[in-house]
Order: structure tokens, then sequence, then C-alpha cells
């Protein structure tokens, strides 16, 4: 008998009918002859509508009481499920994060978990009871109940696997599984039967939001394969595990995994006499005060240097008050690009294969796509270009790649 | 500085205006130099909402499940309390009941508190923080959150006022305080200034829900003073206090209280040609499953026996099923009667003058409004009539025995 992780996100239990459709995917696979453990998130728009309540109460609301109120979400999912699972005759028990001995550090609102006591979830096991825990949520030191910053049911699902020794994770949500690209931009958008952990990592990062990029390399570090599906079909989804095991099985692998896209970061550029120290200067001040800097660039013309670097939209503000603060010394102009979008190749085929970048570029020129900037690791080539240019260039980068069909020719 | 212990009801937390002006009370209360405790419940129609899903999901869900469910409206209200605190400028914290260290039996669904551990309220009001304290819910000896039955976050207020060693329990709610009759119905009905624990507890018993009954008679052991109070005014309320401190403190006390009724019962009527021990055997079937029976009366007319005794709305069913096995045995013919009322006069002037029960009875014959059955407790009066008669009942009653008046004159 073997142990089963099942998660299913808000939008698969946002209303009774798909509560109780839950409830029923649950009791076949404990029929199936497996033990299960399914996480939950708070049902459908429950956490948003409750952050719209305290946009209308607080503008700085404290972290703490914010935690308190977001955890009400996926308890209020744990026990209609238990509710929906116990009508259909099958023992149950429902648990919230602190009560299955999910144990996080005291950074409210992002916290980290630190520890799994198992003891609780094994006793109702070995009673042969389903279980059903509330993700998103633990217990920090204080006896207070932290989050664990969005899509953290996700990492509540690896980590539970981790915990209670289960090799199989399945993530439950209203996608098929992984594809190649967005399938709402890409018609042909193909499904992807495998993906490594670092692939999926790639993806996620360049903002495809299938599984959370923390329980991705929770899951890389522990070896813990997720299977990722939708709630609302019996197709066979996406399988993330270890590039290794992948060749292992000879499962058939792709050169290329897909290509993602990101609209949520913007760009700065800096023009400046002396350049000298001025990337130092800004790293360590970005840094100091939490700032992520994602790609950065630096051009010499005439012995005018030009230096562009991307961040988070959400850091647009801090950033431009520190930079304002440096440019006083180093008496530079700087200007900023909210209308741009990153577009990233993924695939392990990007490490060996140098042709893969010049495609790229020869594609996106052909298409008349100006790029702005790059960034080139092991197994990701992104590069920065006009926002306006996004869907066309991810449509002429699937097609180029020949993605759609299941063997990816690099040249 | 003195310890107040406030309490406000869902009506008093249904939006977020409604939540800042609770914050704004509870400041200017702490402004005044007190320290403060606030229990609240959940806001609005939440717990409505919440059973209502239940009812799409499950017929017979577990009440382990109910309770962490019904738990989640409580949380809401102290996390969004505490926030809009804070964003007035005053130091705050919010407690789930667990956290607070209220701990109750297993009875979910309807859990009694069996102790308070007030060490981590104490801490934080010895910080001089303001503590907002979900009512309504406990921690059981399995770790489990449970509830405390309907109106259960009164009994919180007062079994924290209790544990924390404070005398006066403030219950806010929609409405100004206790009155002579419920003044939706009665449109002279007066505001009530003082009134004794078992008299509140005689008007909450006869339909009055001010007050829930459990919280008075908490109150009345530990001779903790009660003010319900109006969230939405300024208004001076009701104070429930003993008998003997109002007679004390030469408070204007008097002989009636008040007129209340009661819509939840039902009538049996059994016919029985030989009676003989067939009272103790209702009495005995109904107490072994729980009904309880409010009043009996038995009469002889030609050898034939009539009893006729009340139950609950909500018991009709169970009593219907153990009448039908009895009537087996005794053959005797039952009737249920639906459209009854149950209408009473409360007052400590009910003991000592016998006047106030022919007063009553005469007041109802003049207004053509036939008595079903009578009884006479020492501070109540009560007696059935038609259902269609109610609202005229405590209009006559109101006006014939001059409650809008200060004074009562009792013949």
């Amino acid at each position: 008998m073997s142990l089963v992780i099942m998660k299913f996100g808000g939008s698969s239990l946002a209303n009774a009918d798909k509560i109780k459709h839950v409830a029923e995917r649950i009791i076949v696979k404990k029929k199936d002859g497996n033990k299960v453990v399914a996480v939950v998130s708070a049902p459908g728009d429950t956490t948003d509508d409750l952050i719209k309540m305290v946009d209308k109460i607080a503008c700085n609301p404290p972290v703490r009481e914010v935690d308190m109120l977001l955890a009400t979400g996926e308890m209020v999912s744990i026990s209609l499920l238990a509710m929906a699972i116990d009508a259909m005759g099958e023992e149950v028990i429902s648990m919230t994060g602190p009560q299955a001995g999910i144990l996080a550090n005291e950074d409210y609102t992002r916290a980290r978990i630190k520890k799994i006591n198992p003891q609780k979830i094994n006793d109702q096991l070995a009673k042969d009871n389903i279980v059903i825990v509330a993700g998103f949520q633990a217990l920090n030191p204080r006896g207070d109940v932290t989050t664990l910053g969005r899509g953290g049911s996700d990492l509540t699902a690896v980590a539970l696997a981790v915990a209670l020794k289960s090799d199989l994770c399945e993530i439950y949500s209203d996608v098929e599984g992984v594809y190649t690209a967005d399938p709402r931009v890409v018609k042909d958008a193909r499904k992807i039967d495998y993906i490594s952990y670092d692939e999926m990592l790639e993806m996620a990062g360049s903002g495809s939001q299938v599984l959370q990029s923390r329980s991705v390399e929770v899951a890389k570090k522990f070896n813990v394969v997720i299977h990722s599906k939708s709630t609302f079909s019996e197709s066979e989804g996406t399988i993330i595990t270890s590039e290794e095991k992948i060749k292992e099985k000879k499962m058939e692998s792709f050169l290329l995994s897909g290509i993602s896209f990101d609209k949520s970061q913007v760009k700065f550029t800096i023009s400046v006499f002396d350049a000298s120290g001025i990337v130092t200067e800004i790293f360590s001040r970005c840094s100091e005060v939490g700032i992520n800097i994602d790609m950065l660039d630096q051009s010499v013309l005439n012995k005018s240097n030009t230096i562009s670097f991307i961040v988070n939209r959400s850091d647009m503000k801090k950033t431009q008050e520190e930079l304002d603060k440096m440019t006083l010394d180093f008496k530079a102009s700087v200007s900023c690009n909210e209308h741009i979008a990153k577009i990233s190749i993924i695939g392990v085929g990007v490490k060996s294969h140098s042709v893969v970048a010049a495609k790229m570029f020869k594609i996106l020129h052909k298409s008349g796509i100006d790029v702005n900037m790059v960034s080139i690791s092991e197994i990701k080539i992104s590069c920065i270009i006009s926002e306006s240019d996004v869907l066309k260039a991810v449509e002429e980068l699937h097609k180029g790649f020949g993605l759609s069909k299941k063997r990816v020719d690099l040249d």
C-alpha cells in the first residue's frame, strides 16, 4: 500500500459541486489501494476577497493579523472537503497546518517550513483514515499561524511528501499539466509528458504559474516526483522528476521544453560618464533594501556608459528611490521602461547546443522583434523585448522551434 | 486602572465601516484609562452562510468538521478588528479561543468551558496592549477547536470576566438593552435600566434574545455585572446584576420587568381512558432521548384523561415517534398543535403578589384571548395561547400592566 499526496488548488474547490468532485477523486485513489493525504488551498477567490476586505480597513496591516485572516480560507476548504468525503461514506479527518505538525519560522506572510512532525498524520493513516491538510499555513515558534507565501500550498504538499516518505506528490489544478507555451497564447502548444526539476524551475521563474518555485526546489532536493494533473479530466498530466530518472527510464526527452514569458518586470537604464564602481554600488544598495536584480547589462559608447538592469515591477518605486540617492553622487541620468517583457526558451538542449541562441535571435529578427538584453544560463536563454511584441514572439518561437511536434530539431 | 471586557455581536461587525466603528469604541474605552479585552462574534451573516454551504455538501456532517468550519468566522473578525485598531495607532493583538487559553470539553458544537488559562492575555495586558479574543470557540482535550453553541460569544465574554477578575462585562449589540417587551411589537416598550439575573434568565428563556442564557447563569454564579448596550449609540443600556445589589444601591426596582413571548414551541395532547402511570412514562421516555418538557397539564373529564405538554419545535418529530410507540401500549389518541405561543410576564413582583396572575388572565379575557395552559414560577407567569393572538396579547398586557411607565401598579 503506497502513500499518495494529492494537492488541490482553489479553483478546484470553488463551489459545493467542485468540492464533491474532488472528494470523489480522493476516494477513487483511496479505493485503488492507496493511503491518501490531500492538501488543499482556500476555495475559489476566498483569499482575494479577504485581501480586498483588508484594503478597506488598513493600508499597512500587521503581518501577524494578515496571516491569522488568510489562514481561515484553507480551514474552510479542509472542513467542507472532509464533510463531503464523510457524506460519501469514507473515514476522514481534517487538520490545519499547525494540527498537522507543520512548523515554520517567524517570517509572517512568507514563512519557511522548518520541520514537520508527522506523528498525528501517521496516526490517522494507520487507522486507514483519509487525511485532509490545510495548505499554505504553519505554526510558528510563538504559537501563531503563519502563511508560506503565494502558491504555498504546493510547498505544503511537497514538504509532506518528504516528511511522510511518499515518493509521489500529485498537484491538481485547472490546467492539464505543463505546456511548451501558455496554451491561451499559443494554440498548438503541446503538453509536456516529462520535465526535469531544473527546467521546471526555469519555466516557473519565467512566469509559468503551474507550480510554485520553492516547491520544485524542495522536490528536487529530496527527489520527490511531482505529477501535475487536471482536477477535471483523466489526462496523464506532466511528471516533474530528475534529469537522471528521465534518462534512466528511457523516457522520451526533449532538447527544448518550452517557451515562457514574464510581464511583471521593468527595466532601469542609467547613463553615466564615469562608470567605475557604479555596478557594485547598484548591487549593494539594492541588496540592502531587498531588491532582486534579474539581468544586468553594461555598454560603453564614446566613453559614455549605459547600465541597464531588470527588477520586479513591485520593487519599481523602491529602486527608483535608491537610484535617486545614487545619482546625486554619480551625476547620472536614470530612466525606467515599464513596457518590457522577458521571453525565455527553456530546455536541457540549451546547455550543449549554442545553436539554440543563434536560432532564437534569427527567428525574432525575422519577425521584426528587437532584442534588448540577453541572459544565457545552463538551460535557459532569456531576452528582454518590447511588451507589445510578446505574444508574437511566443508564437513565432514556438513555431520556429517546432515545439508542437514531439521531437525538436535544433538546426 | 480597571479591566473591561467588551463583547461585540456579528451585526456590529458586518462590514469594514462597522468594524472601524467598533475599533473606535474600543480605543475610547482604552483612552479612558481602562485595560480592554474585546470578544467578537463572526461578522454579519458569515456563520449562516457557512451553514448554507454545509447544507449543499452533507446532510449529517461530522460535528468536529462543523466546528472547524464555524470557528473561521470569528478568526476573520479578530484579525480585521485588530488591523483596524492598529491602523488607528493603538497596540493590539488578536487571539483565537485556543490561543486565549479557553479550554472546553469534547462536546463538539455545544462544548462547555472547563477552564481558562489567562496567562497569555495577562501578558499582553501587562504590555498595555488591547486584546481581541474570538468568541464562541475553545480548545478541546484532543487539540481540536470546538464551538460553544448559539450565542456562545456572550459566554466567552462572561467567562473571561471571571477568569481575568474583571467585574464588568459590556455586551454590545444592535439593540439598546433589555426592554419591557420586544420594541418591534410594542411601540411604547420601555428600556429597563436594571434587571436581576433571575429575571433576565426568565426573559431569555422566554424568547428575548438579547443575551445567551448560559452566560447569564455564569454571570450570576460569579457575580459579574453585565452591561447590555448598543454598539451604535451612547445610551446607557441595561445593567444585569443581582437582586441584592439592585436593592443595596437603592436602584429603582420594578415589580414587573417585562413581557416576553416564544413561538418556537408546540403542544402535544394525549387522550387516554386510564391515565395511571402515563405521565411518568412520558417524562421518562422523553428524558431518555433528550427531549425537554416545558409545561405539563393533566385534566380528567368523565373518566377520560387529557394530558397536554409543551416541547421545542425542533423536538417535535422525535416526540411524535416516542408517543407513537407509547400509545400502542396505552390505547391513547395523540394530537399536536403547532400554532401556539407562550406568553410570559416576568418580574420579582410575581413571587409576592398573587394578584398578578389574576390581573393577567383578566386582561387576556377582556381582549378575547383564550388561555390554554398556565405555569407559575417564582418570578414568571406563562400562558399558552393561540399563535395568532400573540401580538395582541403582548400589547394588551404591556398596556394593562402600565409597563411603559416607570412605576408598575399591581392593582
